[in-house]
């Protein structure tokens, strides 16, 4: 009898996008947003880095960075940011499509959702964040939208 | 005193791409991978889906979609598809771009972790949906990758 597959059991465990520098883009995810990033991951000429919230990881919250990598697929929403060696210092690298432009149009964004958007936009400010839309800008004043290393759109609800 | 934002408090609320045709789209992240659709938002000449696994609810698993709907900041692993309306009876639509090809590399693919591998695959087979890469093909053996409706990547684990 063959082993059956129960959809409710699956997770939406994370999202990918590829990076040009691991160390302008962790830091602006751990410092700016405050994710940990608590897996990296080595092939011949890539590195993938995993990051997260650690609240998501519920009682393992405070759990060492290994614990946490090792326990990572049983929670959603982590970021894994995959980095091709080489890119950070190509003078020739074009960067990556942000997916909300032609040619490339496809992915849209990611989206954190905040404790008080105003004090959170000011604290960006602050951080020297580049915006797309603040909160006082266009229709939808519950939201902005700020750019990544890569210019990658992240929504701030 | 100016109100501080804690960025502790932060969530990893969701990610969102473009679809073509919610029909098949919804189909298939419910039917196949078993997500639920809990949201809409219309805007004039696009519609917003909000989908999840109801675990990822909580307590609120067995909560109303509207319930759901209204809830939906504060949890991780909630899916955004946009649809732009028209583009799904198009004929001259090119349609989206995965990201993973130039040009509009950038995105890469979002990740779903199953109970069991061979046995989802299995499934994925009986249901008609496309591998990318099935889990014996290539050096990782313990995932697989399957096409959504629009060809976005969607890394099983």
């Amino acid at each position: 009898m063959a082993t059956k597959s129960d959809p409710a059991t699956y997770i939406f465990n994370h999202t990918m996008f590829r990076i040009r520098d691991p160390k302008k883009s962790i830091e602006f995810y751990e410092k700016v947003l405050g994710m940990e990033c608590f897996r990296q991951s080595d092939g011949p000429d890539f590195t993938n880095y995993f990051l997260g919230y650690p609240s998501g990881f519920g009682s393992k919250a405070g759990a060492s960075k290994e614990e946490k990598g090792d326990a990572f697929t049983a929670r959603e929403g982590v970021l894994e940011l995959c980095h091709n060696h080489g890119t950070e210092s190509d003078p020739t690298f074009k960067g990556y499509a942000s997916g909300n432009d032609e040619p490339g149009r496809g992915f849209g964004h990611i989206c954190i959702a905040v404790d008080d958007l105003q004090a959170a936009c000011n604290r960006f400010d602050e951080l020297g964040v580049k915006f797309k839309k603040r909160p006082e800008e266009g229709r939808m004043r519950h939201i902005a939208f700020i750019y990544d290393p890569d210019g990658y759109w992240i929504e701030i609800l």
